[in-house]
């Protein structure tokens, strides 16, 4: 079943044998589900994934959990190696390979590696190129500058950190939820760190007031935090050595920094064979994850995808997402029965400063922006009776005035207690329940381990009162 | 706006300036959220709760924490205190007055209390007797055979607890959940005990193979556990004193002997005065929690309610729906816009032995039984990627053939892990989701607290891909 590479700048498959050639580009989350999910609607296809890095199937995921030392070895983040690929699965994976363009009428891609450049030819076609950082800033190549959501820049932050001396203070360029995770594995290890964030708020768009509770945990664990802070540039001296950071609120000296902002879908290979980029930047595609360009699907990061509330294209970069559409784009390009993908809320959730913090669905501004007419209900509700704690969680419900359907929810609690109530939302919001419904929704009480009222069920009760 | 109790056996309620007289027996969960719903929807109606027992207002459900000593003192599981529901909400709640007779007719409840009889009226009354042992076991009276789910009950054991010599070996008559909580509590304080199951499973009816799972845990934790096995008769010496318990498969020697099986809706009050009770011997209601009686509402342990999944009439004794019915009999009965109850699912979690464990939805065998061609999928699946961690949770999913449609879900697992996980297929089963749509949920993934796809979306997918 296996492909036989050539040498000479061309693939020797065997066309007279082979019933489909599936080439996928990209091998991390989306690239890989979508070749499993191949194989798995098809025995007989011929499936190769290049992958550009050095490395494939390693949970991105994980990288600031390794910066902060609680996964020992970037090597523990590899979930599959191209081995297990090749003699499980019977899919070729090659790592050091760059798609530098798809030539769509001959089904055909030209690769680079380190060994040249070769052609490969397919049946059907998967884009899974992911993100990349484009965040328009000068400077950023300096010496002292990493990127952490790479492998490479990982590893690279990862060593400079090892080689330090002294009390490093660290400067994070963006407070999304990848920053934030970097900030608070920086100040386990040790640094100084300061937090700049363009926007008003941090934790990819929440509401202000969530926001501002958030803002609290990181000042208090000792970070410094620089909202409406645009950085215009990476300051070097004469010898090129990283001085700090030009911002829209002054100079800041630091010893190194780390970028987690301004990444954009990668569609570049796509859009230059001519498929076509919505309004997000990134590739268009059905829910089938099929592009305009036939016999060519694309997934993940480089991809935009539908969201559940609006109906509308939308591009936000998670892993949770990126797997789901490889999968769905692996079944289709095999060719079986169509699969379909029912789109993404953003869902997200994340443990920093010793809390748990999530948002699902559309936030406020975002819901005003896509047209309806919302209100919010922030509850502080506790997460069992009295006499069992004290322990409380933080939530936002986000909800149509017209309709009275939820539309998203952000919460912030003690470690534990986010993830399965905002998966809780999620799951209203997917089913498109209204407060009535939800705030007689059967979940389960007990006294050790939840409260008689879901947190959930006490602020659409307490939106439904205050009608 | 206080209603003023009468001495001479009659209610001497101004029936001049009062608009509604809503009486409601019963004043734990439902009796008292119906009160304090009843007074949201209306500022002037005169409002008498009477309860039986000499507290009103109690967390039952925190009963077991009180045997295990997790909750210090009994009076530590009081919610509100009549004093509360006077000054605050203009509710009167009297305790130790039993309803003996619903005078239908003349809108008249004969009560007895420890002054004597007396008799209120009412515009509209609301019945929340709740359930009452009805085992069926010759000997329940025996010295040393004592109830856990009530406040006296509860209390007797504790002291007899505190007053023992020696190790005592206790049974506990009944699997389910509260047999196990307080089957837990009495190993944590020391004592040798033996659990009698009468079904083939333990946990309130859930699969074999779930139940399976439990069982290892309870016997791990030193407990003996006799399934499929019926306790006739509580033994005793001719002095009268407990020698222990006859059952179907032998004689067992016991110090004491905890009852927590055999609860029954205690409809009998509203039967007696010609309220139409259902096929499950509690009292019939529609989604207002109106019986079939003008002007007579019922809620709680007492009152049957909707299945969720069947849209029948069903009998699930649980803190929650009784809470959720209070609220809708109590907003009703205040002549409010109508609400209406949804229903229920039975969602169950508890911590026993060390797990959470849980249920909702229709177990395989009650899914049956209700006529659906139904199937299960059971998976153990990781909380957290492999580079985070090694923990695991069971989950069996139950769904219909015909339409994929998810009914029912079993969890267990580490402490944490199941509540939440049992909530989001509760959402599940509300909204009427497929697998097809479940396998697809845009759930949280963050290595640090979930995994990035979880255990319900893994069932969910496996059952697709055996079809």
């Amino acid at each position: 079943l296996r492909p036989k590479i050539g040498g000479a700048g061309e693939v020797s498959y065997n066309a007279d044998s082979v019933s489909d050639r599936i080439l996928i580009i990209g091998g991390v989350a989306a690239g890989l589900s979508a070749a499993s999910a191949a194989r798995r609607a098809s025995a007989s296809a011929q499936i190769v994934v290049l992958e550009r890095g050095p490395v494939s199937s390693y949970g991105a995921c994980g990288l600031p959990a390794f910066l902060s030392g609680r996964v020992r070895r970037l090597d523990d983040l590899v979930v599959y190696t191209p081995e297990f690929f090749r003699e499980r699965r019977h899919i070729e994976v090659l790592t050091g390979h760059e798609a530098l363009e798809v030539l769509g009428g001959r089904r055909r891609v030209r690769t680079r590696s380190a060994k040249g450049e070769k052609l490969f030819d397919y049946d059907r076609l998967v884009i899974c190129t992911g993100a990349v950082g484009r965040a328009g800033i000068a400077g950023l190549e300096t010496a002292g500058v990493f990127e952490a959501n790479t492998w490479t820049g990982a590893q690279a932050l990862d060593a400079a950190l090892r080689g330090a001396r002294g009390r490093l203070h660290a400067g994070v360029i963006g407070g999304g939820y990848i920053g934030l995770e970097v900030a608070d594995a920086l100040l386990s290890r040790g640094l100084e760190v300061s937090i700049f964030e363009r926007g008003p708020t941090i934790l990819n768009g929440v509401d202000g007031d969530i926001s501002a509770l958030l803002e609290e945990a990181v000042v208090e664990r000792g970070a410094r935090l620089f909202k409406s802070t645009e950085v215009r540039e990476i300051a070097a001296d004469e010898a090129g050595h990283l001085r700090g950071v030009e911002t829209t609120a002054g100079t800041a000296d630091l010893d190194l920094v780390v970028m987690c902002a301004g990444l954009k879908p990668d569609s570049g290979l796509a859009a230059a064979a001519g498929a076509a980029v919505g309004d997000t930047g990134a590739i268009a595609v059905d829910d089938r994850q099929q592009t305009s360009l036939a016999g060519i699907f694309a997934a993940g990061d480089c991809a935009e995808t539908r969201h559940v509330v609006t109906g509308k294209p939308t591009w936000i970069a998670l892993g949770t997402a990126a797997n789901k559409q490889g999968r769905v784009a692996g079944h289709n390009a095999a060719g079986a029965p169509a699969t379909r993908f029912i789109g993404v809320l953003g869902t997200l959730a994340v443990r920093i400063f010793g809390r748990d913090a999530g948002r699902t669905g559309l936030s406020s501004a975002e819901a005003e922006a896509a047209g309806y007419r919302v209100a919010g209900e922030l509850v502080e509700a506790a997460t069992q009776p009295g006499y069992m704690g004290q322990e409380r969680v933080t939530i936002k419900i986000i909800y149509r005035l017209d309709d009275l359907r939820l539309v998203g929810c952000q919460l912030l609690g003690r470690e534990g207690a986010v993830a399965g109530r905002l998966n809780v939302a999620a799951t209203a919001i997917t089913g498109g329940m209204t407060l009535p419904e939800i705030e007689q929704l059967d979940l389960a009480y007990s006294p050790a381990l939840a409260p008689l009222y879901e947190p959930l069920l006490i602020a659409a009760h307490n939106a439904l009162r205050r009608r």
